[in-house]
């Protein structure tokens, strides 16, 4: 008889709760992770809202890290890794193999945003245990310096922040706006400044993000409820726009402005998830007649063992402090507690971190 | 008394003619050139149709090149060019000392498009002489053996067309599709194949065109009156959509179909000019929510002398025939013919070529 | 019992034959396949002469097709690939789940130069049957209108000789230098073609491979043994030196030549194997006692089945006939003479093809 | 008659000494700039040693900032300057209108390391007037909130040490290795975390320098004298190698400790000038025969007022304080002392600072 798990779950659009499941066993590709910590996504909030379609009890969660319970029989002979190992897994799980994981976009796995399998195409890792295919490519250890509350916040929040920040073509010295200063913003705002810029605007009107961006080194915070921000951010770079906007939102508003934002031979730095409408809309003008030099970067976490292993390397050596954004912590039996706040953002929620 | 010539100019919206202008003058950076070939392109007739808003007897055309006939003090000062000297001007003609020419976006020089200053901020090529900015970065030396004829076609034709190949992040024996195969479309055939294109396929329904374009190296037509192009494209590479889409139209369709046709991961690289509307449509869900790693990149035609250069030796060497695409030939005396037929494309009009 | 099969293997250092073998079985994630053509490299020869160290009675040859003959389960289980189809194999076969892997260099797999397993860490593909490893990642299917013989040629001739192109930064029109037109440097030359190069001068003594080089798209050939020929090079190119110097031969005067070729900003792209010395000289004043923005770029034959379908593809298109470089042919019964002319060159060999 | 001013110059090899001469007029082009601060490089200690060959009376210096004192006609024609205004001029000053200018490589203006022309092919800036070529492009105003001092280390000791980080291709999180940690050294640490690198490791024996680096961010301190610091590299990055090996000494040994202390796939970049020897070695195994995909690059000090502006940008915006590194002050005529301290770094000297 397989033995059974407690495993946080969407019932359907709209509900969700705690049930039990048999504990996952691995394929000789696999391995299975009992839980020790667990972020809650905003993404996750939007899954349960029907934003990818209706789901049948499937499991939510994508942020979590562990430690190894069982491996598959091909992982286990590669003696790379054993049972009782600290590790994170990061929230897109690639298979390393397929055409597109060949030609360098892995989150593209399989097909258009495959890499993306945790409570989408099988269950999350909001549980007791969760599974992870493609074992060998994506079981990162844990370093023994790092906690595994500072390893579970590279599984999204910093893979994808920071992304924004690599895709974004920022010159040494070079100016940064950044749309919308949630988690991802914030660690937006910490790659634009690992990745060199200068100059870092960040885009957002409550008081409490203001503040956290700021501690995060945002240089300049403009609030879009009191001025225009791309009028805000051109004055703040002599007119001439900046460099590299990062999109960290998802609006047709938000986007459409990073267009603007940037001066031309700048990029636009796409991380938002786009929920809505039909079209995305680009300003033709501020977009030069399609002859501006501009670039529009869009991306989907990158995933991996080996960048796992550098993004934990950055809070190792102090270049980064994600627990500063930890606003709340809950055991996961609160977890439905947890979920109801991070759907409404109340009390300041940023981000709540869940241990086991 | 200053010498006069005849320039070919826009009266104001609508209407054209040929007046007497001055010859004009260099300043200590600039040249005078006198014309001994040039090109019309459709550009210009949007120009004339209002795009750019009103002008005033603005002498038109931007694809020309002669005989240097002055030059600036500090020109001739450098000793690098001297009067009698055959020589080609790209469209574009930057400074080449400022902020964004200094950052690699020349085209942006100064401001967006602010490169582009033929027929814009001021007078165009279209003359018997035309005056050229920065002389010692925008002269470039036509090669003995080419003709006056055959370096025309580099001022835009080929910079432009093969730009788009270029910014298109085209993998060795990747997959290209090219939507709108007129002159610039054809070139951006060509230029695929010299950027390492596998697979090229042309988005063009008028059967001249089409035919032209295999034998520029489009390996498949696609007639999107008889399917839908995405689909077709989609068909020809296994279901995943090309590595680059080119958009070498500028209507609000095909960029969209640009956008769904490149594969997760590809690039859309636009070089159509987007002359309509408030805004350009993203098509949200093939844009993968805005995480597909789809790119997409714009460009307006690079200039420059060193880029010239490169641009005549694929002539000089054979890769490239661009005088395949002449259709038509005038005298000066007939521009207002020749430009007439351009405006409508009447009898197949691919290109007309004048002499002077 | 375990069926046997003959295979051509180094018993030592300068010792070769054919001797009997078991056929090899596959792990999980393995394939056996049986080999239909296959092609005799000179780095088998070097190995055999005992650059790698000694070998006992390993199966040499990295350059094979064949047919699928059996499945591991784990690759039999994705429903990719089934037992009789026709499957090309680079000669490279990497991981693609290692640190290395993941950060792009799948080559450098596991180690330096770990994706290198053929007939060196285990036994090589001349031989009736051969094991390939990771076979999701490594299995390329042939298409349709691919003869086994053409596909050979993408396991080792295109993917290196184009790779030294790719890794080569040639601007559009720019000029290439060769040294050394073997087999390697003959798909050099169509690489550098293939990604834009508007001159391309071959370094070439024998009057049979300069013949050969201008067929396959050369077109200037410099005799070394003539003029020296840095000093060729640069007189074809204005005194500036190439944009891109590929050395395709592996000693440190060539590779000394090519760094003193390549113009200020240029890159060296070295596909040659380096055997001897302790240093591999850059000329001093020639690298601008390094200061000069040139590039030394390095690599080792890309893998992967999604590298090799474009390769293919290249042919299908007709962009190269790789055909062309077969000089001889044998059957696998004949390889140890066909092996022995490799060694001399005798008979003006370049590639000789061997069918099973 | 001339207006005359004191300039430090080398009478020849080995001598130096203040002379007067006439304060230099600017072309139409040109711009005269009235110094109020500058810095001793040790490369002026190289070439009065007479590295670049003998000169006469040439003025030595390129670390210079100062006040706009005579604008050429050209330059005054544009508005964009002012006599009287504050500017920082790097110590390349490239042309920006020659072919290696347009192609991106503004160090090798007009030729290998032709950028380079203050105190080699023109007076340099160590003087109470210097003369600064194609002023528009090369004249970067100071921002109020910037000290002349602060800008002075704007000229090479910020461009060049962090274009060796630039250059190097480190990804995020990545770690980097400094070989030789003066000035350039340092700022290539502060370089190399501000391109993202997760761990610094500075190769050096002096106490002071060490000390200063980790101040200046390096992680880990290697001592070449007490350990091989390749192992110790490699030791602390789990036996790979560092993904940029940076080289900022420019001898034999350290570049070759640099090409073995990179991993595969890995990044050398050279930004130490190298004096000495007919070639400079590669370390064959090291460097995996050629085919380890590592790349070296190389590179001058980039110019140029866009840059400039960024560079002091960084220091508004507090991501780095050059000032750190001023260990002595002198006024201009107590130049001779410092200038002979420099040459023997005596007194622990790092970067002497010099008033006007």
């Amino acid at each position: 008889m397989a033995a059974s798990m407690k495993a946080f779950v969407m019932h359907g659009i709209g509900e969700v709760g705690i049930i039990d499941k048999p504990v996952p066993r691995p394929g000789p590709n696999d391995a299975i992770v009992r839980t020790t910590a667990a972020l809650i996504c905003t993404s996750d909030t939007h899954t349960v809202a029907g934003a990818i379609g209706p789901r049948k009890d499937l499991t939510l969660g994508h942020e979590a890290v562990g430690v190894i319970h069982e491996l598959g029989g091909a992982v286990e002979a590669t003696g790379l890794f054993k049972v009782g190992q600290r590790v994170a897994v990061n929230a897109i799980t690639p298979c390393y193999a397929c055409g597109n994981c060949q030609r360098g976009f892995p989150s593209q796995c399989g097909g258009m945003l495959g890499g993306w399998k945790f409570a989408n195409v099988k269950d999350g890792s909001m549980a007791e245990y969760f599974h992870v295919n493609d074992a060998v490519a994506n079981l990162a250890p844990i370093p023994d310096d790092l906690t595994d509350e500072q390893a579970a916040y590279c599984c999204d929040m910093l893979s994808t922040g920071f992304v924004a920040a690599e895709f974004g073509n920022i010159p040494i010295g070079g100016s940064v706006a950044v749309f919308g200063v949630g988690p991802i913003g914030m660690m937006a705002i910490v790659g634009a400044r690992l990745c060199g810029a200068g100059l870092v605007i960040g885009v957002e009107s409550r008081p409490d993000r203001a503040s956290m961006a700021r501690k995060f080194g945002a240089d300049i915070i403009v609030d879009y409820t009191k001025e225009d921000p791309v009028e805000a951010i051109r004055r703040a770079t002599s007119g001439e726009g900046v460099d590299t906007a990062i999109e960290a939102l998802g609006t047709p508003q938000t986007f459409a402005s990073s267009v603007s934002a940037a001066r031309p031979g700048g990029t636009i730095s796409n991380v938002g998830y786009h929920g809505d409408g039909d079209t995305v809309p680009i300003p033709r003008l501020d977009w030069g007649v399609g002859m501006s030099d501009k670039t529009i970067r869009t991306a989907l976490c990158p995933g991996g063992s080996e960048r796992m292993g550098r993004l934990m390397r950055l809070i190792q050596t102090e270049r980064v402090d994600p627990l500063a954004m930890t606003t709340h912590r809950f055991k996961f039996d609160q977890i439905e507690k947890a979920f109801g706040m991070m759907q409404t953002k109340e009390d300041n929620m940023i981000k709540p971190l869940i241990t086991f």
